[in-house]
This record gives structure tokens, C-alpha cells and sequence, in this order.
């Protein structure tokens, strides 16, 4: 089943999809359920927005696909090497990334996200799929110079517009083996697949549940498969996974 | 004037400190101001708690005290290093700081909170007192050489329990000289004043929010002075500043 957060004019509101229309959930799914109002709406009629706002945390697994970390020099502990993101750097598809004047690159990162459904705890790893409420795409975007001037990467990865998520959250779906494409303006830059992933999902989320308590909505974005990262004003980027869809976000030199 | 975020039992209410009472604020004060309700409980008849829970985010602000700085090796950029703390991390006064079974010490650092008041999206220097609710005392507890293994700072300084917040807001505070005072079972480890910041508090908030929106509600930690940080099972850390009080946390070995 796939999920869309979405506005008409009003509050956002959220959705089931069904074929070219969205029928429309009494509220958020993540906290009321999947209960069904009489009313559909046609999709492109709508804006998607992001499926969802995390209300604490946007966990990122930094180097967790093998050709990648070698990229980035193989530095990093053995076990996940787990940061976050804020959620004002949260925006939705079709949204604009919004460039500031830093130094050096900006890049994209191609993501799976997993959206957490309930309160995660010191969760074993073959627990795991109790505490998943679905799938969407992530771009975890990060100013690449600035990331390692700084040493830590908060700044340079948490910029207002740096989290593009969605464009929907499917809830079934086997997250082992799917095949993660990365476009600039049509040309593939990044493509991977999540059998690669360096650390599991189970494991992400038994390591980070231990560290932390992980709250519904909250979202783990698990990783970038390696690739040219580059984008620029006025580029468009389109991140693919198999069963979910793109999530396409235009970029501008802010103002 | 003190803030103080408190329970009686039932759900969290805010108060005005008064001598021994507080005056009991109709709602919270970040979002619906500072109407009293016509009663006043003794202060010594509830529990005090965390004065604020961050919606979106908890700023810290790494090495912005020269010694403090030293003591690290002088790494980072001449910019404002700032990371971020989960909201998930925070426990009020009087609260038990578990301490998770990490390779190393764990080590606190006291460190003064600046409480933003109104949405702040690139702030001028010399407009940053607009943005201000209140000062409390944080302490950024940081499994430090966790820390220093992952590169990464999020994880160290990202466990449950490892963001005590309090005593109380104090709404109106000179921030540029005071004195804080760390002690463990009584014993002064860390002693600093906010006029030796590297980093002043205008500056940090036009750094910040330029690269992220600032909510009512987010807290930035301006960093700790220089000392020695360790503290163990069954120890208690109390951290002093001038104008607002003490903040005391015993510290357990988690289950």
C-alpha cells in the first residue's frame, strides 16, 4: 500500500493511492490508522508533500555501501556510523533544493528511508519488522567540502531543504534486495542496490535503538551506494527505487 | 523571570517561580504566552521536568572555550561547530543519567542553553536577542571517547538520558558573564564563564540560522568550559550558573 501526505488548498492531509487517485485517511496513519474517509481525490489534482515529518529524528548511516566508503577513504568505525539530521531540513517531491553559498560541492545521496511505526527501544535485530511502518526515498544532500571542513557533518548535511523525502511511504515491500538509481538531468549518476547495504536494516535499527529511542516518524535513511555526486542551480535530481517510485526535486541558488 | 515546567501527577504544566510557589501558566508559554490561572502550588509539592522538549532540534555549539578547545587538540573550523543532540536525549532535574555500557568514560559538560522563543531564519548578529525565549543549564553528557571512535559526534552524545535540561527557564538574564561551576559528589571538576566563549551568543545565532530554521522550543548548547568531565555509577553531577540555578542529575549504569 502505498501512502501520500498531501494538500488541496488545506491542512495537509493523507492518502492511500489507488491507481490515479488518492483516497483521502481520516489522519495521520502513523498515529490514527488507516481509516478511510468517503472521498477520493484525483493525484494529480493535488501536491504531494513529504510523507512525513519526523517529530524527533532523521537518522543517517553514513558510509554503509561498500564502493562508497572506499570512496570516502574507508575512514569510519566497524558498526554503524549513525548522525542525524534536523527536521527543518525536511522538504517533499517536486520541492526545490535551495543551494546556499558554501564552499566547495553540493551532492546528493540517493537513499532508502525507513519510517519507524512505533516506539523503538533496544529492539533485537530479528524484531525489526514490528517496529517498520513503511519505505520512501531519501536524499540525504550534503555540501561535501564543507562536511569535511567542519569535521562534523550536521551543518553541512542538515541545511534547510537538505532532506527531500518521498514522494510516498509503501508499506509492503521487501527492503533486501532493490535497486537504487540516482539522475541529474536524465544522465544516471548513482546506482546501487540495498543488497549491498554494508549493515542491514535489522541491524540499523537494533544498533540505533540501543542508542537511542526511535519514535513513530522518525526516519533512517540507510545509506548512498557510491557514484558522481555533483548537482548545481538549476539542475533537476530524480532518485529511483524499485516499488516505491522518484522522488525529483528542481535546485536553485537560494536567494 | 523563572520558568518551570512541572507535574503534579497528571500531565505537564508550566509555572512562574514566586519565592517558594509557582504561579501556574495557563498553557505552554513558548505558544500561548503567559496568562496565570488563579492558582499557585508549592514548589516543593511537585516534580520539576525538563522546562522545554525541542520540537525540532537541540544546537550544540563543540569546543567555543579556548581551554576547552585546547584540551581537544584544536581541531575544527574557525566557524561555529555546531551538532545536534536528539530531543529523544532529554531528562529534567533530578533525573538518573543511565549510562549505557560504552568502551570508556563518559564525561559531562556544562554548558549554558539558549531557549528560541520565534521561528529564526537567518537572523541578523544584532537582532538575536528578538529570537531569545530564556536561558536554562544543559549538560551535553558525551561517552567521549565513543565519541572520538565514530568520528562522529551524534551516537556519543545522542543516548537516551544524555541531555539533562533545568532547572528552569530565566526569561530575563545577561548571558555575557556568568560564571559555571560543574561539581561531582561536591567536588569542582569544571569552572568557566560565558565571557570566554569563543563564539558569543549573537554570533551563534546568525550562524545557525542561516543554515537551519530555528523553532520555539530548540535549544543550543554554547559548549563547556575546560575541566575534568568524568563521572561514574552512582556519582551526581551538578552544574551551576549564575542567575538560574543548579541543575543535579544522579548518574546509574543502565539495566
Amino acid at each position: 500500500m502505498k501512502i501520500a501526505r498531501f494538500s488541496s488548498g488545506g491542512d495537509p492531509r493523507f492518502g492511500i493511492v489507488d491507481g490515479d487517485d488518492l483516497v483521502v485517511l481520516k489522519g495521520d496513519p502513523l498515529f490514527t490508522g488507516l481509516d478511510t474517509l468517503d472521498e477520493r481525490v484525483p493525484l494529480d489534482s493535488v501536491k504531494l508533500l513529504a510523507p512525513v515529518i519526523p517529530r524527533s529524528k532523521i537518522v543517517c548511516v553514513g558510509m554503509n555501501y561498500p564502493e562508497h566508503k572506499a570512496e570516502l577513504g574507508n575512514q569510519g568505525p566497524d558498526s554503524p556510523l549513525i548522525f542525524l539530521k534536523p527536521n527543518t531540513a525536511v522538504i517533499g517531491p517536486g520541492d526545490t533544493i535551495q543551494l546556499p553559498p558554501v564552499e566547495g560541492r553540493v551532492v546528493h545521496e540517493g537513499e532508502l528511508g525507513v519510517v519507524i511505526g512505533r516506539i523503538a527501544k533496544r529492539v533485537k535485530a530479528e524484531d525489526w519488522k514490528d517496529y517498520v511502518f513503511g519505505y520512501t526515498i531519501g536524499n540525504d544532500v550534503s555540501a561535501r567540502d564543507e562536511q569535511f571542513r567542519d569535521g562534523q557533518w550536521a551543518r553541512a548535511k542538515g541545511y534547510d531543504t537538505f532532506c527531500p523525502l518521498g514522494p510516498v511511504i509503501e508499506t509492503e515491500l521487501d527492503p533486501s534486495n532493490l535497486e537504487i538509481t540516482t539522475t541529474v538531468d536524465g544522465e544516471e549518476r548513482r546506482r546501487g542496490n540495498t543488497a549491498d547495504m554494508i549493515h542491514g536494516i535489522p541491524e540499523i535499527i537494533a544498533f540505533a535503538s540501543d542508542v537511542w529511542t526511535l519514535l513513530p516518524g522518525d526516519v533512517i535513511l540507510t545509506g548512498t551506494p557510491a557514484g558522481l555526486g555533483g548537482f548545481t542551480d538549476g539542475q533537476t535530481v530524480d532518485i529511483t527505487i524499485e516499488g516505491i517510485g522518484t522522488l525529483s526535486n528542481p535546485a536553485r541558488n537560494r536567494d
